[in-house]
């Protein structure tokens, strides 16, 4: 590497700051600027945030003025799940030549609840010479990017499943609150009407699966459940107690006809027993992947994020997927 | 896919003739022509060699004639292990602007041993705006391109162990005479004295996910020894008495300074327990990915080849590696 990739931080909540703090330990990569419109970051300095020295990079509020003037090879983006709230920052990194990488869940698979709004991104990015990509860990390795390069050994592949277990209890405390971990079955069922509670991403794994592998879907559904406690669980950040909500169980289905081609099964939640991440091709050969522990989550998804900024700088211009970028792998 | 990519299998040996039999069952993939030098084959349809009904292709031994005249998009090479003996090949393909999607284990990292030779193909496939890739399961896949996309999801890696069993008498004939099954121990070491037996590739895995991971290595080694049987073992070609040689085991190291980074360990013999592919990072998080039952060695290999078609046709003209092309996965 001649010389580091100059990287800006959009969006500094947990996510932001861990990609952020990850940034400023890698030789390859360097932390120029960052940018948050919550009034209690700006004009701090990066490393206040992260409890650590001051870095001399301060948080601004004005996205375009940053990025005009910064000109990085590179922004990492954790403002929001939902592209329909992001769609005009992408723009704006967009218009600044600004590649993007993003933690949006929707990101993983643009068009897919998107379309509309995903042909602006792309004409965007095109227009600006550069490329915005979504990733992640779950949605965009454990489910769904892990099971489709493990398809690389197989000759045929007719159905995957993926299985996830989280034991919530070891997370941070808004993963355990995303999850409904201490409420009851009535409030659990409120939330989950909101549409942006529980675990975002579930259709996007399932699509960027049936891609991956080319199974023609019509149709995709998911079905989220809570999950009830047993026995009272503590955690270092709350309690839950028997009876009430420990966490989810969220299924993924992609179908042909009557055919399930694809069954993502995911169990986050306080307690859950043998953490673990498992892929299993219905292939020739058959295909069997484990990650015995299961991949961490908050640290996985910074680590994705970072680690595929030189992918991202590398990639042709345009809104693209992590089927079309090379592999991700470790930044140094 | 609005059109298949139009294919030319060159070198039809056990691997090149898999390769070629699942191109014909991929809709994405149309087999146009067969190359190869052995008079048993020069002549015959391609189809009567896979001995199925002839499909009509034939095969040539001109191969600057046939890539000429066919023009394909690209051809699977499965001539040789060694760079040296393919060199001149690979360039009749860059010289008519077809893409090469090679089993060369040497080709995995092609500038590890012969760096002129590198060179030379590199600069023939930017002439001819194509791209020439090495890949394989092992090399290629197992021991090295899987741990370095497991270490996307991690911040930092401080070493790497992949540990490969595969049971010799599950395997081909071919396979079982390579790692030396039924030979004394005598014969064994004259064998290896040739450098053209036993696993080829074990440098080449090293030097890859070295590059994948950063790692800044000051040498590689490779020790072989025998594995001698300690009962008799029978399989479907042949026997192995106690006493006499199972198969092989190979470990590879790369080392920076007194540190081993890197270290794969191959067991393959007749008889070889708990057959597995495991990877190890020792790496905040910790990663742990496991292939249990490990990965099929001929098919894999065939489907590594096929899988990555698209990729290499998609990638920037030159000599490129598995860490520069998108991710493998499965052809339709």
């Amino acid at each position: 590497m001649s010389s580091a990739l100059r990287i800006v931080s959009y969006g500094l909540g947990p996510i932001g700051l861990a990609a952020a703090r990850l940034v400023s330990t890698k030789s390859t990569l360097q932390l120029v600027g960052a940018i948050d419109v919550d009034p209690d970051k700006v004009g701090r300095d990066v490393g206040e945030l992260l409890e650590q020295e001051a870095i001399g990079v301060s948080v601004e509020a004005d996205a375009e003025a940053a990025l005009t003037r910064l000109k990085p090879d590179a922004v990492i983006h954790c403002t929001s799940s939902f592209i329909p709230a992001i769609v005009e920052q992408l723009e704006t990194a967009a218009r600044a030549g600004v590649n993007v990488v993003s933690s949006s869940e929707e990101l993983l698979v643009p068009d897919l609840q998107h379309g509309e709004l995903a042909e602006r991104i792309d004409t965007a990015a095109k227009a600006g010479g550069c490329s915005v990509l979504g990733t992640g860990v779950n949605p965009g390795f454990a489910m769904d990017l892990a099971a489709v390069i493990a398809s690389a050994v197989a000759f045929d592949v007719q159905s995957v499943k993926c299985t996830r277990v989280v034991d919530a209890a070891t997370r941070r405390l808004p993963l355990q609150k995303k999850v409904g971990a201490g409420l009851t079955a009535g409030e659990f069922k409120k939330q989950l009407a909101t549409g942006k509670f529980g675990h975002i991403g579930m259709r996007e794994s399932v699509a960027l699966v049936a891609r991956g592998l080319g199974f023609e879907l019509d149709d995709i559904e998911q079905t989220v459940e809570p999950v009830i406690a047993a026995e009272d669980h503590k955690t270092p950040f709350l309690t839950v107690k028997e009876g009430q909500v420990a966490g989810i169980r969220n299924h993924g289905y992609g179908r042909a006809g009557q055919q399930t081609l694809v069954h993502l099964d995911l169990a986050m939640y306080v307690g859950a027993p043998e953490p673990r991440d498992e892929i299993v091709l219905d292939s020739t050969p058959p295909v069997h992947v484990s990650f015995p522990g299961g991949i961490a989550g908050d640290e996985a998804t910074a680590a994705m994020l970072v680690n595929n900024v030189h992918g991202a700088v590398a990639a042709r211009p345009g809104l693209v997927t992590a089927l079309d970028v090379a592999p991700p792998r470790l930044a140094r």
